[in-house]
C-alpha cells in the first residue's frame, strides 16, 4: 500500500453547498443560472447555460486538463501540477501506473474535490484516458493488446471484452476513453501496429464500431457509460514507418484507405469525440489541416463531435491559432509548456472566441452526457464489486485463447501429455509479461498474470519444465547462455522457444529493451539482439520445436525460422495468454486466431497488407525480362505473402462450398456451407471479399467485406450468410462516394490467400 | 558484318520526283499542297499545312510507330513489320542492338525510303531512342550512365557530353530523343534508379536542363538538332519500389518533389515532348490523369510540347480515348496490339478529332524543327567523321574518371607503383562491363571497353595481376571459389575486389543473372549471391583490400564490408571506367565523384534522401522514452546517413570558408573561400544548401540551389560565389508557387552532411 504524500489534501466535498453562490455572468437571468445542473435537460441545453456564464479563462481551461502530472505511484509535485491546472483545468489524465486500482483512487479523488471547489462555477474534471486493453488505475482485468483481440476476428465475444473494459473503466472513475485507435497497420516499421486492429479496413473498423457502441452504450438514467474517442486521423502510413514521420498520400489514398476505418465508425457508432494524428499528410500537419478536419472530417464524412489534437510539439500563439481555426477543440500536451494556454490573451478576437466557445460547448456536452456533473468522483466501495468480475475473466481468457495464430504445424503439435515428459523452454520472453507501452503492467513484476515457465509448470508440473533464458532481449553481446539453452533441448527432447520484441512503458524495467511501442521504428523486422542466433542454434540441434512469437507486430521468418515444427504468433499478452499458449500447444483449445496484419518475407519488401492495388505487384513484362512476374525481383517475391491477413491454421480442416450470390435491391447477400472435415472440434472465420471489374480509379485486387466465425463439431457442417449492403461496395474519388452497378466478384474462404478463397461472379 | 535479309528492299528514291502528284485534301487550295515543303516557314506553318492535308488513317498512324520490331542483329519479320506499320508509321524506334552502327543504318535506310514512297504525302518516319550515354545503333562512343554522370556534379563536363550524344545520335539518323529521364532517385529499392541522375531535384534538375539545351540546340541551318523528351511525369516514389507500382501522392508532395525537376527543366530548357509515367498516382493512371497532365503539366507548369505515353498496358479503346483526351499525343506500344490504332473507327466523333489533331500537329512541328524533311535519311558517310571522334572520347575519359566516388580510405590509396608487385583482381563484375539495361553493350563481349582485368594489367602489367572471378553473379550456391579467390589474395598480399549489381538489356547473355534495371526492383540492397561471402572472406584474411562497387543502384554497406581498406562506387559503367578506376587507386586522377543517392545502411531504413522532412526524423520525445532521438530504433539509425547525397572523399583536404551573404532585388549571392589544404592537386564540389525558418506547410530540413566543381593545386584557394534567384528559393502549396520574404539559413560546403556544412542566416 503506497503512502499517499496529501493525505491534508482531502477536502470536504462543497459542490452542492456553494453551487447557488454562483454570479450570474454575461447577462444571464439569475433564475437561469443554475439549469445546468437540471439533469432532465438536454447535454446540449446544460452545456449552453453553462457556457453562457463562463469567463473566458475557464473556457480555455476547458481546452487542456491536467495530464501526465499525477503519478499515484510517484511524488506529488504540487508546484507542478497548480502550474498545469491554473490554465488546464478541464480533465485529469491519469498516466498508467503499477499501483492498484484503490491507490490511484485515493489519489484523484481529493484532487476532484478540490478542483470542483475551487472552479467558480463548480466545473468538474472528466478523467481521461487510453483503454484498448486495460485501464490506467492498476490492478483490473489485464486484456491482450489491441492487435491480439484483432486476431480473434470474432466480434461478438469482443463485445464481451469491451463490456468489462467499459465498466471498470466506469467504476475507476474514467468517463472518456482517447480509445479506440482505428488506424490501419500497413506499414509494418511503425512502433505502434500493435495498438492497431490491424491492416484491413473493414476488420479494423468493425472492431471500432464495436468498441464505439459498447462504450457509448446509455444506462438506465440515460447517460453514455464512457465517451470514447476514435483516434488517430490520419495516422499509420508514415514514412519510413517512422513514428513522427510524414504522410505523402493524396485524397484518393486518404479517403480509401487511411480514412476508411473512420467513415464506417462514424457512420455505424457515432464516436463522440476524434483525435487528429501528429502527421503532417502531405506537408501539413494535420492539428493545422483545415482540409482534413473541415472539409474531410466535418463537410465529407460528417462527423460533429470533438476533435482533440494527439500530442502537439509546437507551443508558440501561431500553432494554437492554426490548430484552432482548424477544428481542434481539446489539447493533449505531452509536455509543458502547452499551446492553448496561448489564447488566454486573444480574448478580443471574435473569430478566435468563436472557435473556443463552439469547443468548450462539445467539451461540456460530453461532461453533461456521461452524467459527470452528477457522479462526479467515482465512489471507492464500488471498485471491488466491479474489478475482475467473473464474466470479465471469463471473456479474457477466451479472448486470449482465440487470438493465438497457429502459423506453421508439421504435426507436432498438439503435443500429447502422455508422450511429454520434459520440456525446455526458453528464451527470454518465456519469462515476460509482452503487454504493450498502453498496458499497465511492469513486465517482470510476475504477482500478475502468468509467464509461459508458471503457465507450462502448471501443466507439466514444475520438474518437468526447464528454463534457460537463452540470450538477453536485445542489447548485448553476451552468447554464452546460448549453449546452456541448447544442452537443456537436448536433455528434454522438446524445446518452446518463446521470441519477440518488447513493448512496455518508460518506467518498465526493461524499457530500454524495447523495440516497439509508441516513438520506435524498427527498420527490421528480424528478431533483435541475439534471438535469432538462440534460435538457429537450437534448429541446429535438431530437437523438435515449437517458436512462440511474442509482440505487437509483425516478423520476418527467415528460411532458418521456417525450420521449426510449429510455430505461433501470440502477440501482446494478457494476463491469460502463457496459459492459452499452453493450452493450444497441449490440444486443450484448438487454434482459431487469424493474422490481422501480414508476415512480410523481407524487412525491404514492403508494404505487402493483402489489399494492394493491381499494379503493386506488376515489375513488367516477364515475356521480355525472363523473370517471373513479381513485385520484387532481388529476391524474387510476390506481393501475395504466403502467410497474409486472414491466415491462420487448425487442429482440423474445413471445406467451405462454391458460394451462392443472391440480390436484392438494398443487398447482396453469399452464402456458402462450412463443414469440419476434420477429426476435432474448432472454429473457422469465414471471410468475404470482392472486386469490381471496372472502376473509375484504380481498386485493390481484393477488399475484405465480411467475416464471422463459427463453431463446428467434427462432421458438422453449417450455411453461412453474409448480408452485405450495397452502398458498402463502393469507393471515393476525391470526396464523392461510388458504389455502382457492374460486375462483381465475390470470393468466400479461410484466409485472403487465392488458394484459400472460392468465388462467384455476378452483376449488380 | 551481318547480312542484310532485305537487300531487295532498297527502293530508288522518289520522295521528291513523286510529291508533287499529291491530291488535295479537304478543300485545300491545290497551290497551297507543297507550303509544308516550304523550308523557310515556321514548322507550325508547315505542320498546319501537312495537317489540312491528311485523311485520318495517316494522322493515326503518326501517333505511334514501328517500335521494337526491327533489330538489325535479328532476322526481319516482314509480316510483323507490315502488321504494326499499317496503323502506326509516324516513327522508327529501334531497339538497342549489339551490332554495329553501320549494319543499322544499313537496315533502317531502306525501311525510310521505302515509309516516305509508300506515304502519299511522303511523311518520313522520325527516328527516336533513349539515349542517355549512348545510341541504339551500336558501336558509338560508350559513355557511363545517367547516374554515374550525376555522381561528377560537373554541368560543364556534362555538355560536352552531351554534345557528342547529340552529334553521334544525328548522324546515325535519330532526331527525337525519349531522354532525358529526370525522375528523382528516392526510393532506392527501385531498378531504374541508374537511369536517374540522383536524389535532389536542383541536381537532376541542372543535368536535365543541360541535356535539353544541348540536344535541341539549333544548327546553323536553324533546325533543332535533336528533339528530346523529358520522363517520366511522374515516377519514382513507387509503392515498395516495385518498377510499375502506384504513387500515393498528394499534390504538395508531386509539386515539390516528384515535379520539382520537371519545373526547372520546362521552365529553363523547353523540351519539345515529356513522356508520361506508367504508374498510377494517387490511384488515377497518370496515361489518363487530366489533372496531372492538363491542370498541372499544362495550366500550372506551363508546358505546351508533345504529352507521349510510355509503355501503355492498357489495350481497350476505352483506354485510347481516356488517354487521349487526358493529353496524351504519341503512343509508345512495348507489345500489339496498341491502343491509339482503335481510334481509327472514331473519326466522326468530333472531340476526338480535335484531339488527334492537335497531337498530330505538335508530332509534324517536331518533324519540321529537325529539318527531317529536307533530310529523312542519314547518309552513311558521315557516320565514319562524327562517331568515337576524338573530342568524344576525351569527356568519355573525363567524365568517367570524375564520377567513380571514394567512399572510404584508411590511408592505404592511393597505391604506389613501385611498392606494388602483385595484385590480386576478385569478383564478377572485374571481367564484365556492367553498363546498364539502356546502353547497347553486351556485358561479356571483351572487344569494347575495357573490364577491370584488363585495366590492371595494361597498368601493372599482365604478371602482376591475377584474377579470380571468386563467385557467379547472382544465381549460385557453388562457394568453390572463393577459397581459391582468398589464396590469390594471400598470395598477392593485395586484393581488389569487383562487387555489384548487374543491369543489362533482355538480349545480354547473362541477363537472368541481373537484379536491377527497368522491371526490377530488389527488396535487398546488399549483394546477390555469394558476393558477400567471398568479400568478408577476403577481409578476414586481413589482407589489404579495395572494395570496387558496380551497379547503377546504392549499396547497403554492413559492418563486415566497411572493414575494407578502401571503397569506390563505380556504378554504371563507360567504355573507360575500368581505366578510371586504376588511375583513382594509382593515384594518376585524384579522385573527385559525389554521391548523387545516399547510402542507406538497412534495406529496410528506407527512405533516406538528404532533403528529409524534419518530422521524418523524429520518432518520439526521447526525454520520455530513454532512447536518443531518431528515426529508427531497432537498429537505432537516423535519417541523416554517414555517407549521404553529395559526400565523396579526395586524396587531398579543402577548407570552405564561413560564407557571406549579400542580396539585390533580384537574387542572393552567397560566396565562400576554398583552399586546397593538402598535398595534391583536385577537384571539390562546391554545395550549397538552404531552408526558410517559416514556411505554410512543412518544408524539408535543407535543399541543395546550387553546385560547382573546382580545380585547385595545392595551397591555392580560390572564391566561389553562387548567384541564386530569389524566385527559385520557393515551394508550391497546391499549384502556387511562394517565393517569400523571411528569415534563411543557407550553408556551404562539400557534402549534405552536417558536419561538412558551414552555416549564414540572413532575411531576405
Amino acid at each position: 500500500m503506497m503512502h499517499s504524500p496529501w493525505s491534508a489534501l482531502f477536502i470536504t466535498l462543497v459542490y452542492f453547498t456553494t453551487l447557488s453562490t454562483a454570479t450570474p455572468q454575461n447577462g444571464i437571468s439569475s433564475q437561469n443560472t443554475t439549469r445546468y445542473l437540471d439533469a432532465s435537460l438536454s447535454p446540449a441545453v446544460r452545456a449552453q447555460n453553462l457556457l453562457d456564464q463562463m469567463t473566458w479563462e475557464p473556457k480555455v481551461g476547458q481546452m487542456g486538463g491536467v495530464r501526465r502530472v499525477v503519478n499515484p505511484t510517484k511524488t506529488f509535485n504540487r508546484t507542478l501540477y497548480e502550474s498545469v491546472r491554473a490554465t488546464q483545468n478541464g480533465n485529469i489524465a491519469p498516466a498508467a501506473n503499477y499501483g492498484t486500482a484503490l491507490q490511484a483512487v485515493e489519489v484523484f479523488n481529493p484532487l476532484k474535490e478540490e478542483q470542483i471547489n475551487s472552479s467558480r462555477l463548480h466545473i468538474p474534471y472528466i478523467q481521461m484516458t487510453d483503454s484498448m486493453n486495460t485501464f490506467a488505475g492498476g490492478s483490473g482485468t489485464l486484456f491482450p493488446g489491441a492487435i491480439t483481440m484483432g486476431a480473434a476476428w470474432n466480434i461478438p465475444l469482443y463485445e464481451k471484452v469491451v463490456t468489462a473494459l467499459r465498466d471498470e473503466n466506469r467504476v475507476f472513475g474514467t468517463y472518456w476513453m482517447m480509445s479506440p485507435e482505428i488506424d490501419l497497420a500497413r506499414e509494418l516499421r511503425g512502433g505502434r501496429v500493435g495498438e492497431m486492429f490491424g491492416e484491413g479496413a473493414y476488420h479494423a473498423g468493425s472492431f471500432g464500431a464495436q468498441y464505439v457502441k459498447t462504450m457509448q452504450e446509455k444506462d438506465e438514467r440515460g447517460y453514455v457509460r464512457v465517451a470514447t474517442t476514435i483516434k488517430h486521423f490520419v495516422y499509420g502510413s508514415n514514412n519510413g514507418g517512422v513514428n513522427m514521420g510524414s504522410i505523402d498520400s493524396g485524397l484518393n489514398h486518404i479517403m480509401n484507405d487511411l480514412a476508411a476505418p473512420f467513415h464506417k465508425v462514424i457512420k455505424e457508432a457515432k464516436p463522440l469525440a476524434i483525435m487528429a494524428s501528429y502527421s503532417s499528410v502531405d506537408r501539413v500537419p494535420v492539428h493545422a489541416n483545415e482540409c482534413l478536419l473541415q472539409d474531410i472530417l466535418r463537410g465529407t464524412l460528417g462527423f460533429d463531435g470533438l476533435i482533440m489534437s494527439d500530442a502537439m510539439v509546437e507551443s508558440i500563439q501561431d500553432a494554437a491559432v492554426m490548430a484552432l481555426t482548424a477544428g481542434i477543440g481539446l489539447e493533449l500536451s505531452p509536455t509543458q509548456p502547452a499551446t492553448f494556454p496561448t489564447l488566454l490573451t486573444l480574448t478580443n478576437d471574435p473569430r478566435i472566441v468563436k472557435h473556443v466557445d463552439a469547443a468548450v460547448k462539445k467539451i461540456l456536452e460530453i461532461k453533461f452526457a456521461t452524467g459527470l456533473f452528477e457522479e462526479p468522483v467515482p465512489s471507492i466501495e464500488n471498485l471491488g464489486k466491479v474489478l475482475r468480475k467473473p464474466a470479465h475473466l471469463e471473456a479474457n481468457r477466451n479472448i486470449s485463447r482465440e487470438s493465438i495464430v497457429l502459423l506453421q504445424n508439421d504435426g507436432l503439435l498438439p503435443l500429447r501429455k502422455t508422450n511429454t515428459t520434459k520440456v525446455a523452454v526458453l528464451g527470454p520472453f518465456a519469462a515476460l509479461i509482452n503487454a504493450g507501452n498502453y498496458a499497465n503492467v511492469n513486465s517482470t513484476d510476475h504477482t500478475f498474470g502468468n509467464r509461459l515457465t508458471t503457465s507450462l509448470k502448471n501443466y507439466f508440473g514444475s520438474p518437468s519444465v526447464q528454463f534457460v533464458r537463452g540470450c538477453a532481449i536485445n542489447n548485448t553481446d553476451d552468447a554464452s547462455e546460448i549453449p546452456v539453452a541448447v544442452q537443456a533441448a537436448k536433455d528434454a527432447g522438446l524445446a518452446i522457444l518463446m521470441l519477440g520484441s518488447l513493448s512496455t512503458g518508460n518506467e518498465d524495467p526493461l524499457s530500454l529493451e524495447r523495440t516497439d511501442g509508441e516513438f520506435i521504428a524498427h527498420a527490421d523486422l528480424g528478431f533483435p539482439g541475439l534471438q535469432q542466433q538462440l534460435l538457429d542454434a537450437v534448429l541446429d540441434s535438431g530437437v523438435p520445436t515449437i517458436l512462440v512469437l511474442s509482440g505487437g507486430q509483425s516478423f520476418v521468418l527467415n528460411n532458418s525460422t521456417l525450420r521449426a515444427n510449429a510455430i505461433l504468433h501470440s502477440w501482446f499478452a494478457g494476463e491469460y495468454t502463457s496459459d492459452a499458449i499452453v493450452e493450444i500447444v497441449t490440444g486443450i483449445v484448438n487454434p482459431s486466431g487469424k493474422l490481422p496484419i501480414s508476415i512480410p518475407q523481407h524487412s525491404g519488401a514492403l508494404p505487402v497488407y493483402y489489399d494492394f492495388l493491381p499494379s503493386d505487384n506488376a515489375g513488367g513484362f516477364p515475356g521480355q525480362s525472363g523473370f517471373p512476374a513479381s513485385a520484387w525481383q532481388f529476391p524474387i517475391l510476390q506481393r501475395e505473402v504466403p502467410m497474409p491477413f486472414g491466415f491462420g491454421l487448425s487442429y482440423t480442416t474445413f471445406d467451405i462450398s462454391e458460394p451462392d450470390v443472391s440480390s436484392t435491391n438494398g443487398s447482396t447477400t453469399i452464402s456458402t456451407v462450412v463443414r469440419n472435415t476434420g477429426n476435432v472440434a474448432g472454429q473457422e472465420v469465414v471471410q468475404v471479399y470482392y472486386r469490381k471489374a471496372i472502376t473509375r480509379i484504380e481498386t485493390p485486387n481484393k477488399q475484405l467485406v465480411g467475416f464471422e466465425k463459427i463453431h463446428l463439431a467434427p462432421g458438422e457442417s453449417r450455411e453461412v450468410k453474409f448480408s452485405i449492403p450495397k452502398d458498402e461496395l463502393g469507393y471515393w474519388v476525391n470526396t464523392k462516394w461510388y458504389a455502382e452497378g457492374g460486375n462483381y466478384t465475390f470470393w468466400v474462404g479461410t484466409s485472403s490467400r487465392s488458394q484459400d478463397l472460392k468465388n462467384v461472379t455476378t452483376i449488380l
